[in-house]
């Protein structure tokens, strides 16, 4: 008989969808398209050298570990580098408190697999990462979008989301993808606190932190929590759950991050990777720890934030050089994007068609929220184009504002 | 306020244990243990040489792609390799119908979460491979078990479980892991021609295909089941969904393997992938591909089975010279692993604690057992320890046997 297969799909399916970035990105992949739709950090400064010298030291001494499987929760010497970071950074933890996964989007799964129920509601910001909600449609959560400022998530907001007991909070505090904006401390404070007030765990997302071009390092909320709860030396074991990656400070190819929660959690999350991948690639691990142990990623971040401030900047001065005044846009203190507010009554989306016929693209807003609305906003990546590319960009970009825009 | 982790956990997480095998093997870590209880390749004849002159390639040539994010089906050539070479071992079929994935396990979590509702029941051999219960358990799926014997599922207990309406059948059709078996071709036959009667579609997880150390080798399912429906050339479109992997061709230690199915389940499963990990590592599969693309894997394979053909060899010669006549076990024609039956009356895993006293280890075969039962029975694995190791600690465990069973 004809195979079935299209009656036997899970009812969760009915939630996934694929991401329209991506398949956006697909059209844009043509040469002649200037895309700053992608998230994707520039190849020209990939440590390629350092990861080619690690590449050799690894095959030539550890082949047998490389290139063998790996338990669930190691490689331990990559967890020690990244919970001494952490220490040094103001967190207290140890390596039993780190989980690597395979990249950060794995995290994020994981997190859904381990506290997401169908019907729990999640609080986050609004727009938010389109990858998380991804992850978490999966498992059939809804949402309760909290308003931000250019300060991030205003207190109110957030308390009133809290009240409705969500599972837990998701928040981006430093260099918001899609937005970039980032928590002031004041609201970075609040956020902890009304947090712990309602009992409503954190999951912090923090792939860019170490990416800022301007402005004052702040602390994340696994630090303010860990203050709040006078945790100075040992384990951390309070109310956040921290993700960061190696994407955007080594290279995303190797697709490695980390998790960085109380020792239970940290567990069941690890008990939850066993089944989806059984461990991260032994290699890419080492990898990581061969690039890193001697302080070369620090080094090259000082190299990434050179490169990006400049982008940074001139995708700013293009803007002003080439969009009517009625457009609003961000200015991020560091990260990978920054966010267009159209006038009223435009359709980013609808507006696509037009900037892709200039050979230009982005992403429309609309996706990055989770109960609709946005669709006057729209994200620009300035990592990936070089800056001449960038001023042409925003050049077509403009022409196509000047000429399309109600 | 405490944090409140705990209390916020999925219902899924009851189903959730971490494996015990994992567990285990933590114990038998120590150098004087010998253990026959992971499935790890043997790392003495891993490509070394091969793998450090694909990643110079792959660093000097292409270092803009090998580090960056991929889109969630690509490497388009590797993808296109294993197309080939699955349509010289006589299935039809195109790069459509490929999705890499980030290990075997990664496959079965896909599976499970785009095919698999709570509640759900899937028919498994009696015993099955472990990765699946636990990559399924999280669904919240029941099993019904399928009763075997030395050519592979009975017809009679297949088709007493088609009737029950599972959501699929997973069968490992090439010496099964744990138990070595291999279904005969007109088994195979008989479980394609079953499943199609019924309507059910079929998993078929193939890791040790190409590992076969005597005996001819047989058609998967996939085939039999394109054979059935008369598909000579182009997509596969048929009623199963075929895995298999580079952990034990190339090296585990780059987690990389392979799904197989029609066109449209393939398209699910990356829709799913992209909630999961974006997308498997752009230079491990650039690592697979250079390393594979020159014919230079079915040169390895070869390596390989003299290898663990040889120690395939010395552990039935061993268990022959040192067990008591009242002990049973498989005749492995390929693969990793051989299956051992106590007299009944004796468990396995109680009698592990003793193993240990005698530094040899195995996994106890219960946990295999979907539905419980095989306290009894235990996995060897031969493909990791030299020969001489292997004779070392099959004495052990004879001793072992001759003190303790009953």
């Amino acid at each position: 008989m004809q195979p079935t297969w299209n009656s036997r799909l899970a009812h969760r399916t009915q939630r996934m969808k694929g991401s329209a970035i991506r398949e956006l990105l697909k059209l844009t992949e043509q040469p002649e398209v200037i895309s700053f739709g992608g998230g994707m950090p520039a190849p020209e400064i990939f440590p390629v050298e350092q990861v080619g010298k690690a590449c050799d030291r690894i095959l030539k001494n550890f082949s047998d570990k490389a290139l063998q499987y790996g338990t669930t929760e190691v490689y331990n010497p990559l967890r020690e580098m990244l919970a001494k970071d952490a220490v040094k950074n103001g967190l207290s933890c140890d390596r039993d408190n780190l989980l690597i996964t395979s990249g950060s989007q794995q995290a994020l799964d994981l997190i859904g697999k381990v506290f997401i129920d169908p019907g729990d509601k999640i609080l986050v910001e609004n727009p938010t990462y389109l990858g998380a909600l991804q992850a978490w449609n999966a498992y059939e959560c809804d949402y309760i979008p909290v308003q931000s400022d250019k300060f991030g998530m205003l207190p109110d907001s957030l308390e009133e989301g809290l009240k409705k007991n969500p599972k837990f909070l998701y928040a981006l505090p430093n260099f918001q993808n899609p937005t970039g904006i980032s928590f002031s401390l004041e609201r970075r404070k609040k956020v902890v606190e009304l947090a712990d007030k309602y009992g409503i765990p954190i999951i912090e997302d923090d792939p860019y932190g170490k990416l800022r071009y301007e402005g004052e390092d702040l602390p994340t909320l696994t630090q303010l929590d860990s203050e709040m709860r006078g945790m100075e030396k040992g384990q951390y074991n309070g109310n956040v759950v921290y993700l960061s990656t190696f994407s955007k400070i080594l290279a995303p190819g190797i697709r490695l991050a980390w998790v960085i929660g109380p020792v239970d959690v940290v567990a069941k999350l690890a008990q939850a990777k066993q089944g989806v991948d059984l461990n991260t690639s032994s290699f890419n691990q080492m990898i990581a720890y061969e690039v890193g142990k001697d302080g070369f990623i620090d080094e090259h971040v000082k190299v990434i934030r050179r490169v990006y401030n400049e982008r940074r900047d001139v995708m700013l001065d293009a803007l002003e050089e080439h969009c009517p005044k009625s457009i609003n846009w961000t200015h991020p203190e560091g990260g990978l994007f920054l966010w267009v507010t159209l006038p009223k009554g435009n359709d980013a989306a609808v507006l696509m068609k037009e900037a892709l016929k200039e050979n230009v693209a982005y992403v429309p807003g609309g996706s990055f929220h989770p109960v609709g609305g946005g669709e006057n906003t729209m994200r620009l990546n300035f990592s990936f184009s070089k800056p001449e590319t960038i001023n042409e960009g925003i050049g077509r970009l403009g022409r196509v504002f000047r000429t399309h825009l109600k």
